[in-house]
């Protein structure tokens, strides 16, 4: 498998393949940019890595840059001449700089991967500058955050996108076109999570990113300095959108289906604090704090269409990764664990065919004409597939393919689950944040071969 | 692999091997029986088959068989015949007349293997009697039901034993040693339930058992008869104890842990519909029934010890079988559906082990001794453990491992999940059907290697 850049070198893919339509073949109503002026807000690891994905793209001039952090922003300034592109505005002074960068003239559309409690507040505010927003997962961590982006984007008719990368991911696209053709019939039911352990995420040892440690908050660095702080103070599904994301797509969800309810539970805590333990001892400080975070969250939602949707957050104990996806509808099921699928009338009765197969079958146009390309964008290839759809609905535009509907329903889940949780697993209402136009909104096109 | 009564001929193992401890070295403190005289109230496919499995013993005795049904008795003489045992007493009048067997003094125990409505009747009936009552699952239908199976229990002393075939199964029993030894660490998140395709149970042509047309009820035959009404009528999970059972003794519940509340939600209900128009066509009277039953109905529980159970059950749609378990704990977790283990220091980080080779290892004793005589008994040989542990129980005239109040928690995930649903996710107690009890109650020794 040759690397991603001799890809590039040797087909100029960079120059062209890229731009897929000449901006002067494009048939879009809403004004369009010659090449999207992009500000990053945030630029730790994560931001850091959308950044290196847009330098490679012709289409876009990275024109500003903005993190507290001097160290980041050098970086990210280095990674821009080493691209041989102009230099970016910066900005940083203080948590509020921001701003700043949106007031900015030379830039149409921002790019936010900050601390999940900034989250809102800057997608909010790059809204009413005018920005076209791309923001990370999650969006938001309250009912009045999820109710900020709707409000925001109504009133100013500026779009967001919600940079949920799962929905990208080969295998997730490949089901989805099963879905859209029927292959698994009228759906029924779905099953999705975050199992993820994060332990070395969310400690550290204050020098490296990952784990050597039990430390967070001001003792430790990258994400351990703050999103360890949710674990411990909400008991609650923090993270729910990389595996409702693809499913609520399958869904129809905010287009012709709502999420209606859920109930959530979570079990005991005990996970972080055994981490602390066996990294710092029964001594150490950490070791005595009382982790509000059941160890396993499983949320249940239904929706207007009548299916149910097990959403799992698992995040805290020794396990490897999966995001638990199941599909199932009236004709049969995808399941992620154990890689397979069920098709009445096509697989041998009762009997499972390895998921390959039919991923390979539907393997979705998008994938087929930028896999080989995607692979080396991260996260298997999501990364690619996610900042080239914000990029082209920016340059268009045009409402993205998860707006801030999506958003805003997505992570309501975490308000929510909280709320069920602390009341033993009462019944939450989901707001209906299209206020009613669900019945009437169109799924997006996700099987066009653009973006 | 050499067939079982193969296996029987040539190690003489009817004569001896069943009787592992022969009666005069015995240490038991309860009264004891020479050989165990049964009879069998039920004999269709499922009393058949127990039936079976007790003639190959040389410490029971069938002295008396009832069925309604005069070819299904004819059909269970036929066995004892041809198993050179003496004639039973034979009932069948009318459904009632399973109490003139009950009071036959020939008669230490029963096997009740009747429609779901008689299970807790009939094992009322026959502990009243001073009969050992080994029952079929799911044990009850009701609240009131499973508080008649605890109170009948207390109040005359007699022991019932819930046959819950899938706590024998193989992998179950290794999965529990690893629990008890700690493998998994503290335990923290189940996962189970019923995950099996029905629908050609459920619907048949009246000439078959299983499938070839869209009757049930007087115009099916075996299950179908009775079975689904329960799908036509309650919106609940109506058969709790294949994934519940085995997990409920992995977590001690009734025995210093108890379930405490659950939530449940059920899906849209399609499934049998499209299976009555596939068979029948759209102008067969029953495509015009409306199904109560949610084709996947998912129950969260949660325990005293703070453990949360999903219990899953999915019986009317196309799908390969899978009872789902999931069991995890702080230092690991199996799951069956890609029949994978992980356990922090022992697997490589991040990465699941087959379980295979961890199943192996902690092969239960009771396997390693009777496993390859079992697997010809049913389902894998489950049913040979189940009805071991209730026949030497009941010799001995000792609780059983799966008792009165076990057959009530388990099987008021019936009630509850209803009544859940009913409410729209509403919480529901469980209630303590040991009376407070739990929290002294110490395990049954599941690893002896006994029965």
């Amino acid at each position: 498998m040759e690397s991603r850049r001799s890809f590039l070198r040797k087909s100029a893919f960079g120059a062209t393949a890229l731009g897929i339509y000449p901006l002067g073949q494009l048939q879009a109503a809403a004004p369009q940019t010659e090449r999207l002026r992009v500000g990053l807000i945030g630029l730790g690891l994560r931001g850091t890595n959308h950044l290196r994905n847009l330098l490679l793209r012709d289409d876009v001039q990275v024109t500003a840059l903005c993190d507290t952090d001097p160290a980041r922003l050098e970086l990210a300034a280095q990674a821009l001449k080493e691209a041989g592109q102009a230099k970016a505005a910066t900005f940083g002074a203080h948590e509020y700089s921001y701003r700043d960068l949106l007031a900015m003239e030379a830039v149409d559309a921002v790019v936010i991967s900050t601390p999940w409690l900034w989250h809102t507040p800057m997608a909010v505010d790059a809204m009413k500058a005018g920005k076209y927003a791309g923001l990370e997962v999650s969006a938001a961590t309250t009912l009045a955050e999820c109710w900020d982006l709707v409000n925001t984007h109504e009133a100013t008719g500026t779009h967001m996108m919600l940079l949920e990368n799962v929905n990208y991911r080969r295998d997730i696209m490949a089901v989805l076109r099963m879905v859209r053709e029927g292959v698994f019939g009228e759906l029924v039911h779905f099953r999705c999570g975050y199992q993820h352990d994060l332990r070395e995420v969310k400690f550290n040892n204050g020098k490296q990113p990952y784990g050597g440690g039990a430390e967070f908050g001001e003792k430790g660095i990258s994400e351990a300095r703050w999103r360890t702080l949710h674990s411990l103070k909400r008991n609650a599904d923090v993270y729910p959108t990389h595996g409702l994301g693809p499913i609520a797509v399958m869904a129809d969800i905010n287009r012709g289906n709502r999420l209606v309810s859920l109930t959530s539970s979570a079990s005991k805590a005990i996970g972080l604090h055994n981490h602390i333990v066996a990294q710092g001892g029964e001594d150490h400080p950490n070791a005595a704090l009382k982790f509000k975070q059941g160890d396993v969250i499983t949320t249940t939602l239904t929706t207007a269409r009548g299916e149910t949707i097990i959403v799992t957050h698992d995040c805290n104990l020794p396990r490897p990764y999966s995001l638990g996806f199941r599909v199932q509808g009236a004709k049969g099921l995808w399941e992620v664990d154990g890689s397979r699928i069920y098709v009445e009338g096509k697989s041998q009765p009762h009997r499972w065919d390895p998921a390959a197969s039919w991923l390979e079958a539907y393997d979705h146009p998008l994938w087929q004409r930028y896999g080989e390309y995607a692979t080396g964008a991260g996260h298997g290839g999501m990364d690619f597939f996610v900042m080239h759809a914000f990029v082209e609905s920016a340059k268009r535009g045009i409402a993205p393919p998860i707006d801030a509907y999506d958003a805003a329903a997505w992570s309501a889940v975490t308000p929510l689950s909280e709320q069920s949780i602390a009341a033993g697993g009462e019944p939450q209402h989901v707001p209906d944040f299209t206020r009613g136009r669900w019945i009437g909104r169109t799924p997006y096109d996700w099987l066009k071969d653009t973006f």
